[in-house]
């Protein structure tokens, strides 16, 4: 089996990732968005042209958006496969059911990957590598299962078979919960004075950091999955009431804290993908014009790739810290280079 | 003014990390614990030997530890600085004032460095670096003071002169809250499948993270500064309470994520700088050495400004996406002469 034509409907952060990936590999990818900017912006990126006959078709839309377009869809392609890649499982099987697309051509999927930034902007060909990718194959055609499995082969996920029930029941738990906690912790800081949230740390910003995605996107998650997310809310509810109780009782803190530890480590160590390895190799610069083109420039005469980068400066400092992702043996070799030409790097983090 | 030997007391995370950032600038260091296994390593990984006169005692134990050590420490270096490092800080200005030490010449100060790894083993020269170092200097000697802001100076953090009581109400909001709130989301997961917890992201490990932190200095923490966090609490509360009962209204809930985002948006950049106002340019370049450096070559020969970027590519990737951050001017002006150039220029986003 093969994929010669993937059609994508919905050109934000996992359609145009999906569209980056295939084409890396070859496939053909035909991007498709209501929001004509950011068709363009994908297409540009994916760049990979054919008129091969689609054999299978993503829906990568909003959760809201999946509906109307089901049966327009058939009807342009009515050889292909379906999938989507929604959040929630149980209402798009629904909307399938009384759609055009026979429930045998359509398998409801989930990859388990995404950014709190959204569109085309940042998509990544590797957001799936090691990540799982759920699908719930039950009363599905072998035909379409497999193709869809051929997919996620591609991207680099593994295949989870799992009922589109259990599946709700499971995000709402590892994924919707963590969103709402999130939001709701954000939204405390809007009281705070100014002064106070400058002298935040990591703690803030990691567990904020997914409070800043879309609201649109999560309304419907949310309303889709409520039936799952209410137990959960209603025990969130009770234990931060009981914490408010005994907050003066030091043995009932620590209780809370060591229950936090213990399902903490129940989050298996080694998944959420294979971390890349690179070498980051911290390198400070003066603060001024040009320095940033001179560096890229030495990073050019020693033909070193320069897989990430990040830029730390504050205002009216003197110096900034950039710092270069890079293989090993590029770290070593840039080392050298800069500093035989006066460049000030330090030591790779470990 | 110069600090010859600083005296720290309690050998864990934050005191070796301080020793470990002294010694590198050649400032003498002794480092104590009551276990005797933590001041081993810890003096072992500092190695910052001197028989000079103490001038800078630092209490670097759990809060709890402070109060039994004040008249000790003043009867064994009656001429040295004290300061103490604790997350709260009223509790120790009145138990210094029923102490030994005159409040003269003991300064509260506050890192706001961290880690959820405690222990002289995630220990680091650089946790301070770029970090705020709170102090509360009113009723202070000056040469006490000016030891503080020598050592906060060395360890390349930055000195924020705030009141103790306001301090405390800061840190309740921007490190308390999260702490409680990260203990408390991961204790859910205690009832969740292990098959559910494989399929976790990023997004549940990052707002768990700082559950994995220690009981037994939180437990201390949040009974010490339980006043500040009761109304913080109890406004999360109901706000948790109002979303259990509106989970089925999309607007209600997409209102909950807005007032999150906003939140969110009210912590500042990297390095406590402030937030800024950027146009994001999205730039499509081919993934080949040279072409970073010929991008900025091209930002020079416009004279603009890059006050951030970011890069977006997976190894192997044909076309890589280059976002810059500019003033809106200035992100103009490069849009014109890019495209002028032949770049692939895309349009930011809204």
């Amino acid at each position: 089996m093969t994929l010669s034509h993937v059609r994508i409907i919905g050109s934000g952060l996992i359609g145009t990732s999906i569209g980056l990936g295939l084409a890396l590999k070859g496939v053909g990818v035909t991007m498709v968005d209501s929001d004509l900017r950011a068709q363009a912006l994908a297409s540009d990126l994916v760049k990979s042209p054919t008129s091969a006959p689609v054999d299978l078709t993503i829906f990568a839309t909003p959760l809201g958006a999946v509906h109307s377009l089901l049966d327009s869809e058939f009807a342009t392609n009515p050889e292909s496969a379906f999938i989507d890649i929604g959040s929630v499982k149980s209402k798009v099987k629904v909307e399938v059911s009384t759609s055009a697309i026979p429930s045998t051509r359509f398998l409801p999927t989930h990859p388990m990957a995404g950014r709190e930034m959204g569109g085309a902007e940042s998509a990544r060909a590797d957001l799936f590598q090691g990540r799982a990718w759920i699908i719930d194959s039950q009363g599905v055609d072998q035909e379409v299962t497999g193709r869809a499995a051929l997919l996620i082969e591609i991207l680099g996920a593994h295949l989870v078979d799992l009922d589109s029930g259990e599946h709700d029941k499971a995000v709402a738990l590892i994924s919707h919960l963590p969103q709402l906690v999130s939001s709701l912790l954000a939204k405390q800081l809007i009281g705070g004075e100014a002064s106070w949230l400058e002298l935040a740390g990591a703690g803030l910003r990691d567990t904020t950091r997914i409070a800043a995605s879309d609201a649109k996107l999560w309304r419907e998650i949310i309303a889709a999955n409520r039936d799952s997310l209410e137990p959960l809310l209603k025990s969130l509810h009770a234990d931060l009431g009981s914490l408010i109780n005994s907050l003066s009782d030091e043995n009932a803190v620590a209780t809370l804290i060591e229950e936090g530890q213990a399902g903490r480590a129940r989050i298996p160590g080694k998944h959420g993908g294979k971390a890349r390895e690179y070498t980051y190799l911290p390198i400070v610069i003066e603060d001024k014009p040009g320095q940033l083109a001179a560096l890229f420039d030495e990073c050019a005469n020693a033909s070193v790739n320069i897989e990430d980068l990040s830029i730390e400066h504050s205002p009216g400092q003197f110096t900034g810290l950039i710092t270069l992702a890079l293989s090993d043996s590029d770290a070593k070799k840039l080392t050298d280079h800069l500093k035989s030409h006066g460049w000030s790097v330090h030591s790779p983090r470990q």
